[in-house]
């Protein structure tokens, strides 16, 4: 008997619960252990769960509990495409993780049209993780001295921010009162980290300063004006992690050989449905399908999934110019890093490093813009290849062709 | 010199494209290949990327273009929990695929409170998986005309409709006018398919049908009123898939021995964070992180990633009854499904497995429905944990506790 | 002394309270006195408000309560225009209430270019005033049961609905499950009257009866989505009230001439502001200024004020042609009634005579419909006119010109 | 013959347009001759609009075209309350102008409550009246350039905004990119005039500026990042004009005994119906009726009724204590002012004085700053009524009794 099917009897006998495996046996024991039990109860055949070639003592205590193994999503890659960034410079093979059909071969397309007209242009146009707490006070009228102290002590609380953090600078506080409530939104630049963890351990300790110099009570650490992970206008309006634009100019006889359509057909495709469609709906999003590309290049490069809900924040643009077609696409508030979170495993690493974004960039800041940028292009593609799709009524019959 | 190394060769010449490998080669070799040649234009190191299980050949058609491997996403579980749906029913153990370390711990915690409590109860309360195309008219008479013939044709429509699809089942058809912009909203009964592919097919052969019979002239199959991976407010308000709804009554020993706070402070948390925080922020998403479970069990049953951002459209609600605390969550617009997309893979059909809802269900539908309340209950136990732990202040340190 | 100071006197002495005139005196007199007593309070001079020509007994009745007087606001007409609707057609004079100068000539500018064109075009193309009562239930089973309930009994709310009114009829009820509450979204044709009090009272009785056969327990009669007075996206996107569309095609030369522009600079401003700046401010209005217009038809001719906060859902598209300029604006949710409300008071019915839609029309319901038609024209109008002078860069210099 | 029956022949007979008049007459009469020649084109008669006070040359030239006389809007107290604030301080009577019956008794009931609980807190937590001018730039890395030179020259900017007002103050200026589009968002103090006016004329200096140095090219004036009558995100997150609130704490005794219920009945309405309802409707309202109060003392003090819609923007809260129920409402885009504008009519310069915040205040600002704080507790008072009606089920009877 080996040692993972003895301890999966354990599990069985109920001696030992899941979690405490750990304390057992070394992760990938554990996982196996897991596995075998999870077989046992459920039916489950989960040999295939069983190949991965992350570290597994690494990712039990950084990324995952209760290890059983690892997910494969299939992974493209589109490009190349020249990028004149703010960070990003150069010719890029963009990495795409999804079960989607069709998508890597769309941003591919996509992606062959703006290199074709030299390449998009990238910028950061601002950048910032937050984290907002929230307080309870006694009133509006202690609201107010809150505030005030708060507004009067911005180097106190940076420093108490600060000291947390060996990277991290706080940018900014901006305070927003409900009623005895007291929301304090604070903006950290996080230089090549996602650095909602940092952002989090850095507001704890200057919410602790709040808490002993006013009458505020923490509530929450999170107050939910930070905004992570909610489809929410603050981050739509004021941006969290970068905010980033790429665009490019085709020129007119690219858009029609290429994209088999015209400027003036594309721009009223996107006013029709990405403007007025998305105004008519109640949306935060005016775009195609940006986050179609941003959850397929989180996936690939180690990001977190569940921020591609703000990632789709994002307005595509489309105007016809006497020199072909111009097209934009601003993403509000995409939270990117290449250190930390998921960018350490085994593949997500290659992922950074097809991209040469993985680690720390020089200067601090520079490879998680660059990715930022690299993925606003991806996402721009996006946008091209299906609008014109769509335009010239392609979309079902490429999906057909695909065989699905 | 291996024939994928051959191919990387012709790659490098500039003999082959990408996607030309597809039809040189097998679907494993043509990965190989693309392998090398992208370590060779960008210096990065690629091997783990080349250990996956999935059937290349199937991903190839069905899921990727342009195949270079497979990115290995760490899978845990947390449970068991009874469930008491309208689909679901009995104990599940849940699959997360994440790489945000703490994740799969909160929801095991949560879901052990809810299974002391005897088990969350679930429903879908509404279901239909929407297209939206627009059209172009002449002007708001024309509109009215086109609307009129509509009102007066669903018949027909759902004839031209459903001759595309031996499943679908065409529920409604809602029209909005935007000056010379007609959107029509088709929703169906995909049953155990998310449906996207067979709601777009099916659209194209009603919109065929309104293009034959009225002036409308159709832009886009999808005019963004669907909504599809946008955050958007016509589906928080209508839904889109799945609209389902999981609850829990906490007993008040239980709230303070398991989730160490009270009923009352919850509710506090709740309404301070989720709902005025929410409120301020100009938000769609009144909760403190649904999108981690749906974004992590997404991945684990291959779920389409982009979709997590629709889901996000939940509202968490808290009561303190005299019997404890009362706490639910209800997703408006969260698209699954146990066949097609990314459900085939090896590893994700063995995270279906493990929640024994792979494929379709008997009756139709049944399986996705359940994947829906389970995933719904997933969501709320993260809720019940992080807001417990944010009201007794432990989350930062529940993350330094795990060394990040 | 007279009756009035009399009276005052006795407010004066604490033997009265304000609203306590009422039962001793007339309501002139009672306005007087409060007029006196508010004067000697408050250092006030109040003689102005003493000015008025309606009915106080009848306003008193109806329309306010403590009355003190009249405030008057300048009413000027902009005119004439042509209006080619579903119910309003004709040439038509607009009264406009306000206090903003330049509304009333940009108003004028915009219909004098209209029917240049020769006259706009206009729709209702949805209709229905909606009262949504939150009923609470025990958890998100019994939910369903209370939601099939209603979707089963139909007929027999409607019979109870339409029991308390003569003229009201019940068009749906939408339910809408969050946790344990409950929301049902009666939506119904009120014909000439705006229709929220019938609305109410129906949806009261109804109500009773989803409490009298289910476990529901009523919480309030409104749970906020109807949606009265908040800006909600469940108006922008259903509609409530009237949803009315007005059009029209400018040809390029009246476009130059009348209005100093082109067709694509409109286009090109309308889409920068109305469409790109709305999607990045997080808003449910893609427009420049409908809610001047409606603000001020809406006092003009006794409609609620506070419901101009719905009407300011509106979009509005433009689109160069190849005849030159097409312009829609599309109001999802105007509340407008001929009858009832403020209709009765005296200058407020000249302001309907004016445009021929006093009283109940024939059919029910085409005076209210020709209303929301006419306003929706002005607002076209004043559209129009204020791209085309942001356009061509003369609003501010407009607002010099006239003194301010 | 009259002249005004002279001029309105010669309106008949075309010599004349409406507009003309005012060159040939004064402004009474040139009212008078509309409202003849209105009289014979639609069949109205409209002798009440006859009846006004204010000075019709004043009127004329400041706020309205083409003037036919005056809309009578019956006007009501309510009070007294006493309020707290940090400019508003001691007793008021609230004059409320409406025609929805119901209304002042209303708040008249929730002001006495608060007075009886030794009245309301409020406070104006932010301030600065906002312009957004929007400009065209020939890409990302132009906006990039654009933004620099904003960022670095905010005093050249301030002085040249500054130079055309002797009272305003520039603020803070707030740049927001999407693809080629450049929004400047500009804030300023505007002391007791409500501002826009006086933030146009001086961000239009600013924007010569910008274009004088940039490359960026002025699109139009307000590019809606404003944002000006309608409902936004970024006012509800950012505010305009006055953010405003007032709160009150009520013992449990006047709770029961002046409202009727109790404080956990009043929390559990505003919770399901004003945070959830909202929450699910898609709302940036969560209140009950605020925009009631808002357009009745708008109407009143001569403030712009469009900007209701903003008004609307307002969250209430409501939290049981151990000392009884705290309830608080939030405005966040409240624009007033108390001069310039409707402010020098005769009824609303009396209704600015029955509140005696009429002109300008001492300091500067500080009667706004009144009068946005009595509205804040006008609206809390309605919200209290209103609420504790629909919980003890009185509304629908309350308008019965009232006889509509």
């Amino acid at each position: 008997m080996t040692d993972a099917e003895d301890l999966a009897d354990r599990l069985r006998s109920g001696e030992l619960r899941l979690y405490e495996l750990d304390e057992q046996t070394d992760a990938d024991t554990a996982a196996e252990a897991r596995r075998r039990f999870i077989e046992d109860e459920t039916g489950a055949t989960l040999d295939d769960l069983g190949t991965y070639t992350f570290d597994a003592e690494q990712a039990s205590s950084a990324n995952i509990e209760n290890l059983v193994g690892g997910v494969q999503v299939p992974l493209g890659v589109a490009g190349p495409v020249t990028v004149h960034g703010g960070a990003a410079s150069g010719e890029y093979y963009l990495p795409l993780a999804t079960t989607e059909g069709a998508l890597v071969a769309s941003v591919n397309r996509g992606l062959s049209a703006i290199d074709d007209a030299g390449g998009a242009t990238a910028r950061v146009t601002k950048s910032g993780m937050t984290r907002a707490p929230v307080f309870k006070v006694g009133g509006v009228a202690e609201a107010e001295t809150v505030v005030e102290w708060v507004d009067d002590h911005t180097d106190q609380l940076r420093e108490a921010a600060e000291s947390t953090t060996s990277h991290g600078e706080l940018l900014a506080v901006e305070p927003y009162v409900v009623g005895d409530n007291v929301y304090l939104r604070f903006a950290y630049d996080t230089k090549d980290a996602m650095g909602m963890n940092m952002a989090t351990i850095a507001t704890r300790e200057a919410a602790d300063l709040v808490e002993a110099e006013t009458p505020a009570e923490l509530v929450a650490i999170s107050g939910n004006l930070c905004n992570d992970k909610k489809p929410a206008a603050i981050n739509a309006v004021e941006g969290r992690g970068r905010t980033v634009t790429a665009d490019v100019v085709l020129d007119r006889e690219l858009v029609e050989e290429t994209l088999k359509t015209t400027p003036e057909a594309m721009v009223e495709g996107n006013t029709r449905k990405n403007l007025v469609g998305s105004a008519k709906a109640g949306s935060l999003g005016f775009n195609a399908h940006a986050a179609n590309t941003v959850a397929a290049m989180f996936l690939a490069t180690g990001q977190d999934e569940a921020q591609v809900v703000e990632a789709a924040n994002a307005i595509t643009t489309m105007d016809a110019r006497e020199d072909g077609l111009y097209a934009s696409i601003s993403l509000a508030s995409l939270e990117v890093g290449t250190v930390g979170g998921g960018t350490k495993l085994a593949t997500q690493s290659a992922g950074l490093e097809i991209l040469g974004v993985g680690g720390g960039g020089d200067p601090p800041g520079s490879n998680a813009d660059a990715l930022a940028e690299v993925i606003a292009v991806g996402a721009l593609a996006g946008e091209l290849s299906l609008i014109a799709a769509f335009c010239s009524r392609h979309l079902t019959s490429a999906h057909e062709d695909l065989g699905r």
